[in-house]
C-alpha cells in the first residue's frame, strides 16, 4: 500500500486534531495518549527486543521466519519495507482453538468432544502501525467469541446428518465472521480518544474448521489457494476501483457525504471550465453505461473515485475501500470524513477441503507481495519450492516468495530481471491444506462412534502462545 | 403480479390524498384530473372501441393477436385477467426506427446512410393503467433521443473498424436505455399532480440494433432466448426476495426511511415481546451469515423486506422492487413513502445475433405468464408450435403460450391437468432473430461500399404507427 497511502497518511496526521471532537464532551491531547499495544513483530516469531530493531533495517530487510514450527509447519515469512515508515506496518497472527462439549455416557462417565480450529490472519496497517496491532492482538478473541456464540447451532448441523448440513454450517461461520469484523471496527472507534491515533489496517483472515477453509478478506491483502502450478483466488482486493460501484451509490444516496467538492457522476474525460455548454459524456452512480448530458456547473466538481488500477483513490485521499481504523481519516484538502465510504465487512470464501497431496496450500500475503507478483507466479514459485525442499518446506516457499518479491539492493530494491522490486512491507503464510482435511476424517470418525446426549456441558478454549483460556458453561 | 399488488393497491389507493402535498403550493383535486393517455388496447392489435370493450370480458378472456403482420411476422398474443381489474393493465408497443446520416459523396451527391433499429416493450400496470400507458405511449420516443444523442459515437465505432467497436457501442447503448428509463420515470414524478394518479407499472424492452439484442429490465416480467428445448434467459427478476440486499443497505444508510415501525435487521424468525432477553440470530444488511444477539425493544420492529419468492415484499406493500411511477405509494398502515426503495434502473443484457435458423426466438412476457410455466416449458411450447405451424407461426407460438397459462374456465380457471391457471392479465412477444442477423449482415456489406465523409448531415426518425416523423441537423 506504499504508494496508495502516502496521502492517507498526510490525510490522517492533519486531520486527526481538526475534526476529532471528543464524544464525550472532554477534549484529549491525542500526542499525550499512550498506544493500546506495544510495537513488536509477531508472538510466534520470537523475537528479542534488539532483534525487532533489527527486523526495521530498511538497508538489509532481513527475511524473518518462526523460531519454531507453526501448527502442520505452516510457513511464514516477512521482510519490513524500503524505508517508507519506521517500523513494518504489517501484522501477522496464528491461534489454534476448540470448541468443545463434554457428553454423557449411558453409563453416566463425562466424555469430551472437541471440534478444533486454526486462525491465519495479517493486517497491512497504514497511517501508523496501531489498528494492525489492535487486530492481531484482538480479533481472534472476538471470532472466537461469535464462533462460541454459534456453538450449539453448529453442533446441531454436524451432528444431525439428515440435515442440509454444511450449507447452514457455512452461514453459521460466515456469520461469525462479519459480525466480528464489525466488532473490531468499532472497538477501534471506541477506542480512538482512549488511545493513541491507531490509523487503519486492511485484514485477511483463514478460519480451517470442519473440513472448510474460510477466507473473510476486507482491504488489498490477497489469498490464493495453489495446487501445482495452478491458483484458484479465494479473496478479492478492495480497492476504489473494484468498489467505484458500492462507493457512488452510497454517495449518491447521501450526497452531504460529498460536501460541495466531489460528485458520483463520472466522466469520460474530466470536464473543464472552459467546455461549459458542450455536450459530455457521463454516467451517474447506478449507470453501467454512458450517456450524454450539457456540461453544468455543478459537472466541475471532482469525482468521488479517480484514477485507475493502483493509482485509485476515494475523494483523492485512500486507496483500499475495506478494513479497520480510519475513523479520524479526512480528504485533506476538503476537510470532509472519509470513513463513511469506508467498510470493515469482509467478503467470506468458502471452499471444501478435498486435497490428496501435500502439496495444495493456501497463500496469504499483503500487497506488498501482489504488486510484483500474480497469482500464477506465486504458484509457479511455490510449486518449484515445495519440490526443492524437504525439510521445513513450507517455509521455505513462504521465504521464497518474500525473497522473490523483495528482490536485491543495487541501486534500488530490484527484481532479479532488474524491475523494481517491491518496497512495501511484504508479510506471507503458506498453510498446507492435507493436515485439515485429515483432521476433519478423524473428527468425523470419532463423532460416528460417539452417543451425544441432549445433556451436556460446553467447554471451549484458545490457544494464546501456549497458554489455554477456558470457558465453561451448562447447557 | 396479482396477489402480489393487491395491497399495492390498497395502499396507493389510501395513501394518495394523504401524502400528495403538492409541490407548488397549490392543491389539486386529484379525482377530477384527466388521464395522460385514454385507455386503449395496443395499436398494433387493431381494435374498436366495442373490441377493446369485449377484450376485457373476464369470463371469456379473449386471446387478441395483431390484426397487421408485425414486423418479420414477429408474434404477439394477450388476454385479460379473470377479474383483478376492470381492465388489462399491461400494456405492450414496439416500433421501428432508423439512425441516419447523409454523407457526400466524391462527385457531390448526396448518400443517405441508415441505421435501422426496433424496439419492443412490455409493461404490466399496477394501482391503476396510467403508468403503463405512459410507458407505452412515451418511452421509446425518449429511448430515440438517447440513441441520437449517441448516435455520432455509435457511428464512429461503427465505421472505424480498428476500434475495439463492439464493447464501447454496448456501453453507449446500455447508457441510452438507462438514462431513458430515468426519465421515464421523472416525466411520471413531474406528470403527478397533472394528470390522474398513474400508479406503477413494470418495463421490459428489447432493443434490436446493428446485429444485437439488448434487454432491458426493470420489474419481474422476463425476456428469454429460446433455441429448439433450449433457452437462455435475457433478465432477472426484479422481486424483494431477490433486491433483498439493495433495498437494505439502502435501508441501513438512510434509517430515517423505516420510520418507527421497520428495521433493516433481518431475523430467523419474527421476534416476539416474549422473547426479549434471550438470544436471537440474526443478520445485519450487509451480511450473508447468521449471528447472535440479546433480543431489544427496536428487534420487534418489522423487517423492511417480509415473505419469501412470489409473497416476498417491501414494507409489507408490494412484490416489485423496479419500475416506473409508484411516486405516490405509501405503506398502508405505516404512512411511509414506499418509492426510495423503488428503482426505475433497469438491468440491460446483451446478446450477439447469431441465429442460423428461424426457430431462434426471444420470447418476453409479463408474469401473468411466468406465473405458471418456467422457461424449460415455455421452450417446449415454443418448439413444438413452430414445428407444426407453417403460416404465421410466431405468432400461432404466441397464441400457444398465452392459451396456456390462460388454461380453460371450468369452476376456476385451470390448466390443462386442473392446476390453478394464471388469473393475471398475460401478454407475450415471440420475436424471431434470424432476421435481425441478416439485416446487420447487409448493413455491414453497404457499409463496406461506402465512403464516410467527415460533412454530413444526420437525420433521424422513428416510425409511429406509419406516420414517420423526422430531424434533420447538421453537423
Amino acid at each position: 500500500m506504499l504508494n496508495r497511502l502516502k496521502s492517507a497518511v498526510i490525510g490522517a496526521v492533519s486531520g486527526l486534531e481538526a475534526t476529532n471532537g471528543a464524544t464525550d464532551g472532554v477534549q484529549y491531547n491525542k500526542a499525550t495518549l499512550a498506544p493500546k499495544f506495544p510495537y513488536g513483530r509477531p508472538h510466534f516469531l520470537g523475537l528479542g527486543d534488539d532483534e525487532v530493531q533489527m527486523s526495521a533495517d530498511h538497508k538489509l530487510r532481513p527475511i524473518i521466519h518462526p523460531s519454531k514450527p507453526l501448527p502442520y509447519n505452516t510457513g511464514y515469512a516477512e521482510c519490513v519495507n524500503a524505508g517508507k515508515s519506521r517500523w513494518n506496518e504489517d501484522q501477522a497472527v496464528y491461534r489454534q482453538g476448540v470448541l468443545s462439549k463434554l457428553t454423557q455416557t449411558d453409563v453416566g462417565n463425562i466424555q469430551k468432544f472437541s471440534i478444533p480450529y486454526t486462525y491465519y490472519g495479517i493486517f497491512d496497517g497504514h497511517a501508523g502501525v496501531g489498528a494492525a496491532l489492535c487486530a492481531a492482538n484482538q480479533l481472534h478473541h472476538i471470532i472466537h467469541e461469535k464462533l462460541v456464540d454459534a456453538q450449539d447451532d453448529i453442533w446441531i448441523h454436524f451432528t444431525e446428518k439428515h440435515l442440509p448440513t454444511t450449507k447452514h454450517r457455512d452461514l453459521l461461520i460466515i456469520g461469525a465472521l462479519e459480525s466480528a469484523f464489525r466488532e473490531m471496527d468499532q472497538l477501534l472507534l471506541e477506542d480512538r480518544n482512549k488511545y493513541q491515533a491507531a490509523g487503519g489496517c486492511t485484514a485477511i483472515v483463514s478460519l480451517l474448521i470442519l473440513g472448510k477453509l474460510y477466507v473473510a478478506n476486507a482491504g488489498d491483502s490477497r489469498g490464493i489457494i495453489c495446487r501445482g502450478e495452478k491458483f484458484v483466488p479465494m479473496s478479492m482486493d478492495f480497492t476504489p476501483e473494484n468498489e467505484r460501484d458500492r462507493i457512488r451509490r452510497l454517495a449518491q444516496e447521501q450526497p452531504a457525504l460529498l460536501g460541495k467538492e466531489f460528485t458520483c457522476k463520472e466522466y469520460l474525460s474530466q470536464p473543464r471550465a472552459g467546455d461549459l455548454g458542450k455536450t459530455v459524456m457521463f454516467r451517474d452512480a447506478y449507470m453501467k453505461g454512458w450517456a450524454y448530458k450539457t456540461l453544468q456547473p455543478e459537472d466541475l466538481k471532482v469525482s468521488v473515485i479517480t484514477g485507475h488500477g493502483k493509482r485509485s483513490r476515494v475523494m483523492g485521499t485512500i486507496g483500499v475501500t475495506r478494513g479497520f481504523g480510519d475513523h479520524d481519516l479526512i480528504a485533506v484538502y476538503q476537510k470532509l470524513p472519509i470513513k463513511p465510504f469506508l467498510s470493515s465487512h469482509p467478503e467470506v470464501q468458502v471452499h471444501s477441503l478435498l486435497p490428496t497431496e501435500n502439496n495444495e496450500v493456501l497463500v496469504m500475503a499483503t500487497d506488498g507481495l501482489w504488486d510484483v507478483m500474480d497469482g500464477a507466479k506465486a504458484a509457479e514459485i511455490i510449486a518449484k519450492s515445495l519440490t526443492a525442499f524437504e525439510d521445513k518446506k513450507f517455509v521455505s516457499a513462504a521465504t521464497c516468495l518474500v525473497g522473490y518479491a523483495r528482490g536485491s539492493l543495487n541501486n534500488s530494491w530490484q527484481l532479479k530481471g532488474g524491475k523494481p522490486a517491491s518496497c512495501d512491507d511484504i508479510s506471507v503464510f503458506v498453510i498446507p491444506l492435507l493436515p485439515y482435511k485429515l483432521e476433519y476424517e478423524e473428527l468425523l470418525q470419532k463423532c460416528s462412534s460417539t452417543d451425544f446426549k441432549d445433556s451436556c456441558i460446553e467447554v471451549s478454549h484458545v490457544e494464546e502462545n501456549g497458554e489455554v483460556e477456558e470457558e465453561v458453561s451448562e447447557c
